[in-house]
């Protein structure tokens, strides 16, 4: 099944949106009309970069409101349509669309629309091209894909076809199932889009808020398969306006468009990926530093030890319970200081995984390993983040067991892994996750920061063995300077907090308003309360149960927090963030960092 | 009439808020409770900041959820409260906020709903506090004011008012005319917000895209005529949930919001502030440089010729006709190179613009002059750029006439200027332009460029003279890497290009492409094309007429155009932007600059 992409869902020139696409693996595009008229080639330079791109021009959209006009207009039409199928011709595109008009001009007249758009397909006949015809979800008086087809099936004229299009199907709420009413060769084209769901106005959330299939709330898979059912065999084809993309980098933009695609083919069995592999437990978190000394100490005053060290790596492996941090001080130090770099994660089959990953797209990162370290599986996240496939412990191999003495703390592994995403791959990094690592996401909540509104959502297995929660702002200010965190889940998050602190490690100070709000709201013992208050313990509940948490200061990127879940509570204290995130910034404005 | 913002409308910590509440003289606030929550100040710390500041803790709401539930979750409730009302009692406010219940546990019954929240009022009382009772448009039995009012006009309680909020009413197309069956001593609370006019769920619109009055599409000021009929005299309080003004500059956003409440007051005749005095021309617009060089070769070029240089400033006056740019070299020089700093605009009466300019809080600029300079009176706009009222060539006086030739060219006089907005100020430049100026704005377009979507709106006054686009990313890139420019008025567009390139001028190529559009959209000689193709000249037409416009190259952040009008044409050519933008990005990878 070939896959394209609109020109309009990528950003740059229509040179970068090419090379992008072309990068991606997509087999062709559609080229929308602005990036032609703005692009200084000529059409003829245009297919020839495309033939060395190994892109097909799938389709060209230069006409509007061509249909239901009084005849005068109609012919003014026909003379445009000339000019734009002579430039076809040039491109070497064999498609056109016409988009139902929305011309105050139009008249609701099907038997006049189907008689006009035959005359065009015979002028396009002339030039070898075929017409496809599509609903707008806005169309004057053609709004619906049925009533599109019902024009096209009394025009009956063989280079007239339709062209489906899955936001305006989906967006108008009509049932996709009649598709299949329609024969699959006079579907010409298929485009697809999906979108959050909004209650907004229609044109609107078309031209700004479109995204790729599967990171918005339409069952576009489901529209496919019926499109599917009928024998179509043209292209699956992204047309996505979306202002986010518009300013993204084209690259990372095409490769996420076309993982949504491969997502969709694997969901309606149109492409065999290898299977999802999820992944059973988190093996370790490992942060890079310039500097080990700062990391050390809170680590120490956690309760871990150091336990391990690499044998050929300048990576020192710190433990407490089944709670495992690597701590690299290696090249591979980025700027920016101390920061999380990479996930280990448990796998039932490292290379299965990594083999799907691969699949999807993910960038599959160098081993750069000595000749006798096991070989570990490893891709990168859209926000760079490694991700490593570890099998039942063969990466400890690489470590040399380091005499340590095991403290007592109360901290028994890691809960949750708190990662800043780039604004522009939000949605992106959700899809990955899912996808790739087949993890569940959760629903997006807001959380208000002092400076900002953020967007957060975990992604999890099924056991909530690994959760990790992705986080982005409402709109770019520096994501780099955005921190990280390490959750550590402990049996007694009072114990543990009282053990750090007299280790010499500095919790988060919470401000003595946020108890008083929690005696209002809970009905909680003055005891429990002082305690609370003196250590800066956060405190939630949900429907389940009842979540307790503290953070430590933060360290370059990272930070921890300490965590107890009782009686099996969900979520992560969002409620909690506006505090936390204020207090963080207080902190940051009298240390400076 | 008293003045009040929501510390929810401003960006920062608490004590960020009203520090910039202060500066922008409203008189209170409304205190947020997650501000409250995440403050290190303590209530009582609280209440002498804001007596410092001279603010009145005008409301405090931290309840929801009361009413019209059953009794057990009512004890809880009162419970709740109490606490409240005792941190209200440390905090000096008197006023306390409950929004119409949200929770499912609320059952429709009005007369219960009426007898809970008369128990409340009995509390609040005791405490010397007074309920404001508030229909949220998405409240589960309770969303108009009438409905509001009801309950508390069956409570009857002294304790007990209602509150409106212009958005809760005027969101769900209320008429707001019934306000005024309200005893204005019973109105205990006016919360103000505006809105852009978007079909979309109530409660998102609400949360994330209000914005302050005269910057939406609500009719904000007849709302406040009903409520004043009432004899409210209560303050006028902004409450605006907005993801924009959330991560913008909290100084800046407060000076906004108050100007919009003086606009608002001064509509419902609430506030006297000195007339608007349209300005009736472009008296120069003012470039800074660090190297006259290529911008005076540009200005040449353009058939400008050195008219006059400043008695006592690095300032040459520039002039072709009735255009007249300054170029300046002075130590007022910024960053970012060549840029448009300063326009003159003529006034009727320059003190008088000042006055009003002053009122409404635009930064006054001082005079910085030579003890035989004329005065000019000049203000800051929002994104920087200075402004100076002129009177009748006074200002013309502080120039040496130098002697020239003028040249025999076609540019007449400054068609339009188009300043590039910082992306938080794009709401707040209009309103700025409307209300000090008096200018006209007119809708706002959506222009593609190839690396992000720009939004553009012009301000101008009722002839024309003066034109001013405002233009803004999407979203935040760097801002001050984008254009600015000066559009010269010619009475003969191919005449006045051919002249700028005979005098070794380099206009912005158009692609090829763009001309074969041009010949499909429009009957044009095949001669006509072939000029326009030669010198790169764009063409736009609207209802009224035609439009012919080209383009120079970029020298620092400005660039010119010159423009033919025929025939009353209305437009800017934005049809034509992204060929342009597109274009210039071309250059810019090309020459690096």
């Amino acid at each position: 099944m070939r896959t394209s992409i609109a020109t309009v869902s990528l950003s740059g020139s229509l040179t970068e949106k090419l090379t992008a696409a072309s990068r991606a693996g997509f087999d062709g595009v559609e080229i929308f009309e602005n990036d032609l008229l703005a692009s200084p080639l000529t059409p003829e330079e245009i297919r020839t970069r495309c033939a060395d791109l190994g892109l097909r021009i799938d389709l060209y959209q230069p006409m509007r409101d061509i249909e239901a006009v009084p005849a005068d207009e109609f012919a003014r039409n026909l003379r445009r349509a000339r000019h734009k199928l002579e430039l076809m011709r040039r491109l070497g595109a064999d498609t056109v669309l016409v988009c139902s008009s929305v011309s105050p001009l139009a008249v609701d007249d099907d038997a006049l629309a189907a008689q006009q758009l035959s005359r065009l397909a015979d002028l396009a006949q002339d030039f070898g091209i075929r017409v496809a015809y599509e609903a707008l979800a806005w169309g004057r008086h053609v709004n619906t894909y049925d009533h599109a087809w019902r024009i096209v099936e009394t025009a009956d004229h063989p280079a007239l076809g339709t062209c489906l299009d899955s936001f305006h199907i989906l967006s108008r709420g009509s049932d996709p199932k009649g598709i299949e009413d329609i024969p699959g060769e006079k579907i010409f084209y298929l485009q697809l889009a999906d979108a959050p769901l909004l209650a907004m106005d229609v044109l609107q959330w078309s031209r700004h808020y479109r995204c790729f299939p599967g990171q918005g709330g339409f069952d576009v898979t489901g529209l496919v398969r019926h499109v599917l059912r009928t024998g179509y065999d043209g292209p699956l084809s992204l047309e996505v306006f979306n202002d986010v993309f518009r300013q993204a980098e084209a690259g990372p933009t095409a490769v996420d468009a076309r993982r949504s695609l491969l997502v969709l083919q694997e969901a309606v069995g149109a492409a065999e990926l290898p299977a999802p592999v999820v992944p059973t437990g988190v093996a370790f978190a490992e942060l890079v530093t310039p500097d080990t000394e700062p990391v050390s100490a809170l680590l120490a005053a956690l309760g871990f030890a150091r336990a391990a060290r690499h044998r050929t790596k300048p990576v020192d492996l710190w433990q407490q319970g089944e709670a495992r941090i690597l701590v690299n001080t290696g090249p591979a130090v980025r700027r920016g200081g101390t920061q999380l770099a990479a996930i280990g994660l448990q796998s039932p089959d490292p290379a299965a995984a990594a083999d799907r990953a691969e699949a999807l797209l993910a960038p599959v990162l160098p081993r750069r390993r000595a000749p006798q370290d096991a070989p570990l599986d490893a891709v990168a996240a859209p926000d760079g983040t490694e991700l490593f496939f570890c099998g039942a412990d063969g990466w400890r191999a690489d470590f040399e067991h380091v005499a340590h003495t095991p403290a007592a703390t109360h901290v028994r592994h890691i809960d949750h892994l708190a990662l800043t995403q780039p604004w522009h791959h939000f949605d992106e990094a959700t899809l990955f996750h899912r996808s790739v690592l087949g993890l569940h996401a959760q629903e997006s909540v807001d959380v208000a920061d002092p400076y900002g509104l953020l967007r957060s959502r975990a992604v999890t297995n099924a056991d909530g063995s690994v959760r990790i929660a992705l986080t982005v702002g409402a709109a770019p200010i520096d994501d780099t300077v955005r921190a990280q965190h390490i959750a550590l889940a402990t049996d007694d998050v009072v114990a543990a907090a009282r053990r750090f602190r007299e280790a010499g490690g500095r919790l988060l100070p919470v401000p003595a308003n946020y108890y008083d709000d929690l005696a209002a709201r809970y009905d909680l013992t003055d005891e429990e309360l002082a305690t609370y208050r003196e250590l800066g313990i956060l405190y939630d509940r949900d429907p389940h149960g009842v979540f307790r948490h503290c953070y430590t200061r933060t360290v370059g990127r990272v930070f921890f927090e300490l965590v107890q879940r009782d009686d099996g509570y969900r979520g992560y204290g969002a409620q909690n963030a506006p505090v936390r995130l204020a207090a963080q910034h207080a902190v940051q404005a009298v240390t400076g960092g």
